[in-house]
Formats: C-alpha cells, structure tokens, sequence
C-alpha cells in the first residue's frame, strides 16, 4: 500500500467532511430538514467521488479549492440516491454504515424531502461557485444531469429493479452498472478534468478511464458481497445470492468476475499513460479501487 | 370574461402540452420510467406556471418560443413536486385531477425515481436550451433552486407538515404558502423577465407582484376548498376542514380571506402599473387568478 496515496484520500476526505455541513447549516429552511440532510451527510463512508475530484485537479497541478463545491455537490447526489433507495418502498432498509437510515431516524416523509432537497440543492453548489466561470459551470450542470438523472443513476437505479430477481444476461448488467454507477463515478473524473482545463482530448480518455474505474469498482463490490468482511463492509454480506440477484460472479464465476476486475484496470491504467499529465495518483486510485475491502 | 386572456391561455396551454413529452420521449432510459413521467406530466391541470412564463415575453414583446424550454422545466418541477407530495408516506392521495396517482398506477418505488427524475431532468431542459444565453440560463438554474429547493418549495412543504393539525398564526401561514406555492409560481413571473430581457427594475417589480400573485393563489385555494364545486375542482372540497388545517378563512373569517385576497390583487395590479411594458395581459390573469373555479 503506497502512503502517498493514502495520505491523500485520507487528507481531502476530511476536508470533504468540514465542507460540506457548512454548505447545510445556513439555510434558512426547517430545523428538520436540515439536520435530516446533514443526518445523511454525515454518515460517513469513502467519498469517493468527491476525492475524485480533488484528485483530478491534483493531478493537473491546479488548485483544489476550486473543485471543493462542485466536489460536495456530487457527495450530496450520492448521498440523497442513498436516502431514496434506502426507502421502505424501494430497498427497505433500516442500517446504512452501521447507522440507522434516514427515514429511521426522520419518518419516511422527510427522508423523500430531504433527498428532494440535497438533489436540488446540488445544482446550487455548482451555479454560485465565484470560483468557476460561466461557462464551465454550465457544463458542469449539463453533464451532471446526464451522470445522475433519467438517462444515468435514476434510470440505472429502475433498470435495476426490473432486472431483480431475473435472470441478465452479462450486457444487461454491465448496463445497469454502467448507469446506475459508473456515470456517478465518471462524473467525478469528468467534473475534475474540466475544472483543472484539462486538454479535450485528455477530457475523453477520462470518460474512457471513468467507465473502466467504474464497472471495476461494481464488480468489486460482487466480490465482497461474498467474500468480503460484515465488519469492514459496514453492511451484511451474502445478500445478493439471498435476493438472486444476478452479479458478476454469478454470470462469470468468481474467477471470471476477478479477471475481468483486472482486465478493466489494466485498460483504465493504460489510458492514463496518454494523457498530457502525470497521473501516478489515479493509477494508484486504479489499484485502490481493485483492492478495496469496503 | 376577457376573451382576450382566455384565448392566450387556452393556446398556451395547447402549446406547453404538445412541448411537453416531446422532452422525455426520446430519453434512453427504462420504458416503464418514461411512462411514469409521461402518464404525470400528461395528466392536465391548468398549466399556469409554464403559461405565466410565455405570458412575459408576450408583455415584453419578445418571441414566445425562448420560454418554451425554462417553461416546461418549470412544469416538471411542480410535477414531480405532485407526485411525491401523493405518494403514501406524505398526503397519501389515490386521486390526482381524477385519475389515479402515479403510484397508484407504477407503484411507490417507480414514482419515487419518476420525481427525482422530473426533477433532474429540469435543469436538463434549462442548461441545453439552445435559444438562451450562458449567462441567462445560469440565472435561471440559480433563481430555479432557491425557489423549488430546501429554500423554496421543499422546505415549505416540510414546514406545511410539521404545522398540521397545529394552529398557525397568520405569519406562519403566510411562510409556508410563501415558500410552498408562491416562490415556484414567481419563478415563472422572474424567468419570463429574465428571458425577455426585461429592465431590472421591472424584475424587482415583477418580484414583488409574484409574492402577491402567489399568496392570492393560495387564499383562493383555500376559499375553493370551502366554497367550490368538486366536479370543477377535480377533488373533494371540505378537506383542509376534515384535517384541522390552518387556513386563510380559518383564521380571517371567508370575508376576511377574500378581503385579503382582493387586496393582494389591488397590490399586484398597482404594481404592473410601474412596468417599462403594457401588462394588460398580467392584469388580466390577476383578475382570473382572484376568481378562479378550479
């Protein structure tokens, strides 16, 4: 395990935690609302996607900063998909991170609100960045309408649960994967990229390298659904085969489903030898990702 | 009964419609999702908030069609807002504009996902609209989320929950309804000025008049639910009675109420005086908002 790479994620994960209830707790909403929101924000977990983003102006050699609210906004679509799915109507489930979920603690009612409300507060984050110009902000929303919305993670997340409990074929998975969770990601990278003026062709290798990570870090997530650690995981293993849920080991084999891991890290690490900056922080993100036990 | 105004609105209304589904039906995403969007967003209603947007650049003089896009977001946003407000852990309504609610039809998960994926998709409409400047559609998407968001209309509906079965002051109420129903409606007044390039003190203005639009709005719901017919209404009356529901009447008496309500339409028209533009057409929709059956 390299420490450069750790101290980063460990160093920008923190500064991710003291920024995003600051952008919470001065809103003049209910009480209610707000600590339902920071409830969820709060919760922890590896963020990620909003690291992604410090990491691809890093990689630039640009300034951090000014990825920070763009960084939280992704954080907190992440976060209201979570307080959504987590819905007794969808998931039903009572422990997120080993906490009680939303709508444990709040009632359904502020759950839905407050995921409501952290999706569209998202934008905000975006539209008044000083530190952004105009028309990056706008590319900025334009591309996280796609990564999250209908024709990303919201249609992902109901492909999804049409494919429940239904035999997919390996495409159909790898497209509600590719929806449901690697735009998300990929957005991250993308969002990093065109904030650090990234060269356009490096800005497509990096949707290229996102698809990769992405899938990478789903099937990964297979794996340690059965081989993973409860205690690491914060969540219970084995659920998938207890809700026969099509995944990549259940299609490829356990074998199959670690070879292929390896096959879209290779490729996303490939990609990276061509862009215009040194990227030995994503390549050992790449590998981070690989080899993750949460 | 100005003919005039009711023309415009009858082929304003006609126009929004045809527009529309012509914004979801092509989206690549589950079929099932698509008609959940489609079978809300198709279900009527006055369109009133789309129609306000295209009566401004009707007042400015500037062509209609720019609107279109900023229009139907807007309608996507009350929409969603509908269709969440239905769902069983909320107001638990089986009947919408008399036919059944989206989760009556789809179920609670599938419209869960269609809200958020109205919502998302919004902005979508807004940021990719081709007629609108950077600069303006930047505007838009910011004055959009203070008004539909934890500072608009999303912490209204928390505060309208957590007041129910409460008794309200007048302030109170008037806070919710302010955030609740009047700020989406005046983001609709503000995005038609926006967009017709209207002077910015006629924005301040037009500001002002939509507060007073929107609370009028409100005491005419409230006055409706007493006093309306439920076969114009599309829904029972008497409910707000039933719930124990502060309301304009309950707490000004129904003369009181319409009092009040006549005087925000003297205050609005008063206001529309001051306009760079002739807004006879605004007059008049204040006249038809101070009387509306349904």
């Amino acid at each position: 395990m390299n420490m450069t790479v750790n101290d980063f994620l460990i160093s920008r994960k923190q500064t991710i935690e003291e920024a995003l209830p600051l952008y919470i707790k001065n809103l003049s909403t209910p009480q209610i609302l707000k600590d339902s929101m920071l409830y969820s924000l709060e919760a922890g977990g590896k963020r990620l996607r909003p690291v992604l983003v410090l990491a691809l102006l890093h990689t630039y050699n640009k300034p951090e900063d000014t990825g920070l609210a763009t960084a939280c906004a992704i954080e907190m679509i992440h976060t209201y998909s979570l307080v959504h799915d987590d819905l007794p109507c969808m998931d039903d489930d009572d422990l997120r991170r080993g906490k009680p979920t939303n709508h444990k603690v709040f009632g359904e009612a502020i759950a839905v609100l407050a995921g409501d409300g952290l999706l569209t507060q998202s934008f905000s984050l975006i539209v008044n960045d000083p530190t952004v110009s105009v028309e990056k902000k706008l590319r900025l929303v334009a591309e996280l309408v796609k990564s999250a919305g209908v024709e990303g993670m919201v249609g992902g997340q109901v492909a999804d649960m049409e494919g429940e409990a239904k035999e997919l074929s390996l495409e159909e998975l790898q497209s509600i994967h590719e929806n449901k969770t690697a735009k998300l990601l990929g957005f991250s990278i993308l969002a990093g990229a065109i904030l650090a003026d990234a060269p356009e062709e490096d800005i497509e290798k990096l949707r290229e390298f996102s698809y990769h990570i992405g899938i990478a870090f789903q099937i990964r997530d297979d794996i340690l659904d059965i081989e993973g650690n409860q205690d690491k995981l914060g969540k219970p293993v084995g659920s998938d085969t207890l809700n026969e849920k099509t995944t990549y080991p259940s299609i490829l084999s356990m074998q199959g489903a670690k070879d292929k891991l390896q096959d879209h890290i290779m490729q996303a690490k490939e990609l990276l030898q061509h862009l215009t900056a040194k990227a030995q922080l994503l390549e050992q993100i790449c590998d981070l990702i690989a080899k993750r036990d949460h």
